[in-house]
């Protein structure tokens, strides 16, 4: 761990550091047995409550490919994907998230993660046939952290579309780029995240060592999973990755043209974390979809850890522009392997929303800057103001 | 003019009609003189407190090219333009518009110009060197909504750099786009611009005729001006053209680098009026520029007039993003031309503020959706609600 | 006229005049009749000899909207059209075209077409009902250059799916932009279009005086229609805009998808002449098609008149890239007024193509450059030597 | 080794195979010693004659940063680099590539490098103190392909400029992409490169399995470097990577408007193998850089591997555009340990350009075409006739 010291101050405002400036004062254990060597994450399961309406979504708007869909579930996938799916869409009562799967290595490495959570006593599930078609030997645990996680290796191949510019929509989708979940207690879950092998690439804290978000990879991209703090364990989103910044403007333009911009959460923009260009939206249940392109590369294993000041006000939104509350209070339950949902425990520490906006909160867009714009106080800069 | 019931709904939910469904109450009077044969917009001459910190934004930020420049005065120019300028900075003691210059199609047009206003009895002056370098007989008047106009023919030119690849910026400023002028009556102010010559070419509406803004061209774009509801008269923000949408938002990216994202006022969006992609930034003096890229042509006579609902909650910004209230409230102060701030006139009719956002306005994303998000009840939904 | 001496070099390597440097040795006539105000080209009539193939071709591949079809003809507009099209297919035995269809400013413009070519002695026929669906009282004529030429005002309007997104494909078209025509005598085509009231906006030539190509305009952009130089009356291509640059290199990508890059002529590239970056395509009868984006605004009477050397390599594709023969050689057939092709007659003055490449041609990349690339000698350069 | 049978043709016209089908006849014996862990392509020391004008090429044009610099030497990154350079130009008598530089894991894989050369009898140099500046301990090698390679761990750190966007110009280059290597057997250098550790990804074979080149990766993208059969060892290109297409459209506009298009060799396009948009331009000394730009992800160990045949014309540029011929024999020459070029071998089987273009070469746009475009014969195509 790098002390807060050891940090350095670059030329466009936030910290980079060796190792991840975060420690966890109540760790889960870490196992004996090593962490399997995961890939990426390769696709989620959703439970949607409409299943045509949700397939308009996913197929109509948003593009992407049906590679096999039947009454109760609808496969998807993106255009580079050569696995079966990157989505599944399956229909149930309530809402929620059945399931983060990441591939791993080797098949070896789902005998690895047995060990690995049963040494943590974690209630597992393994299945020789998969838990969903496309998908072979896979293993389904509750974690520590109450999500709900498979591995596999074994996949059905389908054909890889990245060539079929026949199929391509304006807003085209190519890739399953990351998932994003809600945790309480933001350094716990790094540790946990990172004794199964992950690293992290950034952060937000402010001053006095909370950690109000962290984002960690496997594959060489800024995430393949980030843990937000809040109320958890809950899904904040799943995001998908376009070839360039007017694929995603071509997404707002479609839902404007289709009256449903009010599906449009947050964005578009520049995220100051990942300096990816982003977008959020929101699928008829209310689960949150990013589209996102152009983060970097991160794959020495010396990478430099980005921490961003809670207080800058670029770290979220490079522009400044402002944060929806929704986007800091709402999230998707995750099921439990009976596919009850998992019971949501409210976050102690300080809120990110809270600490930022409002009577209480303040932000910055230079640090130190005398004419900056408090909001506690005199600020009255139309990009933190009470805007409506 | 159409009554509106000759407008008909297009399937993008705004409605067409052939003329302006625009009537004045209270007009000014049409001058017998015909009026000059406007071209284009051509440039402003903007009031700046401190030069240099205006030169920086203009120059090293925006990457305009300077033409010529003194101690007092700076000449700036987009890259495709041939003539001497499209924007004059020139110091002063109080942030304001000097003067919106039209270029006319000939020398005689001037005489047309004066005949015109000298019927209307507006205060007027000519210069056969012109009031500003490069630019040769002008006439500037002080027009009956109270703005101050000038109008000219002989400019000098200067080389066209639309080929100087070389010296563009990632936000590569091309064209001036037009200029936007904040009145307090609307159809008065419409049609005094219609007797000069301009066409309409949108315009947003309620559904008992109050006219919050109006859009007219003398070239075949959208707008070579536009006419907003508000205390004036005022200027609410001059534009400037790029090639595509990813030069604005290198705009929006160079000024998160050089923390100055507070000075992002609104966007990067997409138009409903105009269809334009667009984003609006403050100057040092607070001084509105818009950056513009992709609207359509409406060169023929009988192009379809485009009336917006003022509920309809994408006619400012197709994606349903906010508009931020000082938006609606900020503009810039005109001279007359002694070079005395005109006195401000309040709107008196309904502010579109007012009727769209806060306890008493609504609006909707879907027209009569019973699911609607009307903001003064029980919406809550993150595209209208109180964000902050 | 301006004389070349008169011209001025710019830093870019071409020279800008005040006029159009071009004088005819055998001018069509001055008609006394004033000419109609034309306001843009608006549709081309083509004849095609698989309707079907064709329909794929412009509706499936190019995404053009079907405003109307029957049997034996289909009616197809671009995104942003409000009339009725912007391209007629009819089916017929040789592949041709039908006619250069223009919009005029007022019905009125249609008696002074009328009587403008009857001064000239130009076949003509007058339809009050249209030639074609959509379009009311017509005039079409043999122009003294061999081409058949229309002029009308009244059209049917229909929608102008300009903010219809969900429409939209990566390669969306959006405009008709312009005509390009061969005819063998380029100054005396040039004069006649001046009468006719187009203004040269840019022209290339060699030092002699030779004239090769000029570009004409109407509407503000940098053409209407264009004169190149060779076997004519011929047709060379009809162009489509689309927003950006992305949007062709979107067609490229879904001709190669679809295994019709052998369809792909020439390009993408930036032209030189004009500065839009473009690409040429051609429809299953061979009928060129160049989709085109980002030229200037050229609409002051002053406008300067850009003249390119012959031997400017950077003059077709300001990247250098070579102009393939078949772009030069190959054109459609134009059909008189009875439906019969236009006998074409071969240009008797220099060939662009001779003068340029191959063994008696040469062309630089830095005019006076003494390691320059002439290929007639030692020049072995890749940009311009034999490349397979 | 995945049999040509066993490979399946996709609904693109290539082929994919589990593993690729390209077999050695005379292999470089496989060490004992295990290969070191590679991360990915670092940096490449070019040697050029005129170090000034190639600064200006590299800063000037392309826009690469200077870490540091010398009389002799320039230290160059890209934008999202953190180590302290991606390119080296030392001046020297003779154009040529002094090493291909690559990243290991951790200090420990410099000792398996050496142990695994050593094995294969290459001569090496290991300095502790690096070759270069802010590199660290290393290790040099005439590889048995004849190619000098490096591996190093230890680098200093330097800021990662990627949120600096007011560095950025038009054509920014964002990350060193891969290396290309140009050797006269391909399946013996693919075994090599497999032993040390490389995945290949695509390849282009014909139907008797001669192969023409492979693409091979460390990190997962298309590759980290090439091997491109021709006589060798030679440098064929390095690239770097940018955002976005309009990047590379940017750097061709720059060097139109600079008057150096004759340094454009080839592109821009769109690649077949690879999936991404690219480009080719020469430095001052002849050496090949590609600007490259999406193509996929590549990282499962599964990962299909794309072979095309050589015949298919859409393999090189996926829009049927021509290869020039001197991209086919051009190259830089490669320095051994002692700075002196290496001597060049002559390929011995087919040639891609012989195969494919001219009198005895064919090519098609769809396989079995019967009216194909077989240049030998009848095909009158203008994608593969003689151009000039």
């Amino acid at each position: 761990m790098t002390h807060l010291d050891d940090r350095t101050m670059t030329s466009s405002g936030f910290y980079v550091s060796q190792e991840a400036p975060i420690v966890a004062d109540n760790p889960v254990p870490t196992p004996q047995a090593p962490a399997p060597d995961i890939l990426r994450c390769a696709y989620m399961e959703l439970v949607v409550t409409d299943l045509q309406r949700s397939r308009e979504f996913y197929v109509e708007v948003l593009g992407l490919t049906v590679t096999e869909e039947d009454e109760d579930t609808i496969y998807l996938r993106s255009l580079e994907e050569f696995i079966h799916h990157n989505l599944v869409l399956r229909k149930g009562p309530v809402a929620a998230v059945a399931v983060f799967s990441y591939r791993v290595r080797s098949p070896e490495d789902l005998d690895k993660a047995v060990a690995f959570y049963e040494e943590l006593g974690c209630r597992m599930e393994r299945r020789q046939e998969g838990f969903t078609k496309g998908i072979g030997d896979s293993v389904r645990v509750e974690d520590p952290l109450g999500f709900p996680y498979e591995f596999f290796h074994e996949a059905e191949h389908v054909e890889r579309l990245a060539w079929r510019y026949d199929l391509y929509t304006p807003g085209a989708l190519v890739r399953l780029d990351h998932f994003n979940q809600v945790t309480p207690d933001v350094p716990r879950a790094t540790k946990f995240m990172q004794d199964l092998g992950f690293r992290v690439t950034e952060d937000i804290q402010d001053d006095e060592g909370t950690v109000y978000a962290a984002w960690m990879r496997r594959k060489p991209t800024v995430h393949d999973t980030a843990m937000t703090g809040g109320d958890g364990p809950r899904m904040h989103h799943v995001a998908f990755a376009t070839h360039e910044k007017h694929n995603i403007l071509a997404i707002c333009d479609k839902m404007g043209a289709l009256r449903i911009s009010d599906r449009i959460e947050r964005g578009p923009g520049r995220h100051g974390v990942s300096n990816a260009f982003y977008l959020y939206i929101l699928d008829p249940d209310g689960h949150r979809i990013e589209i996102y392109t152009q983060d970097y590369y991160t794959g020495d294993p010396d990478n430099p850890v980005v921490t961003w000041d809670v207080h800058d006000n670029q770290r979220r939104d490079f522009w400044g522009n402002p944060v929806v509350p929704s986007w800091y209070t709402e999230a998707s339950l995750v099921l439990d392997l009976d596919g009850t949902p998992q019971e949501v425990t409210a976050r102690e520490e300080k809120s990110e929303m809270d600490v930022t906006i409002g009577a209480d909160g303040f932000s910055y867009t230079r640090e130190g800057d005398a004419d900056g714009t408090y909001q506690g106080e005199a600020a009255k800069g139309f990009k933190l103001g009470h805007q409506l």
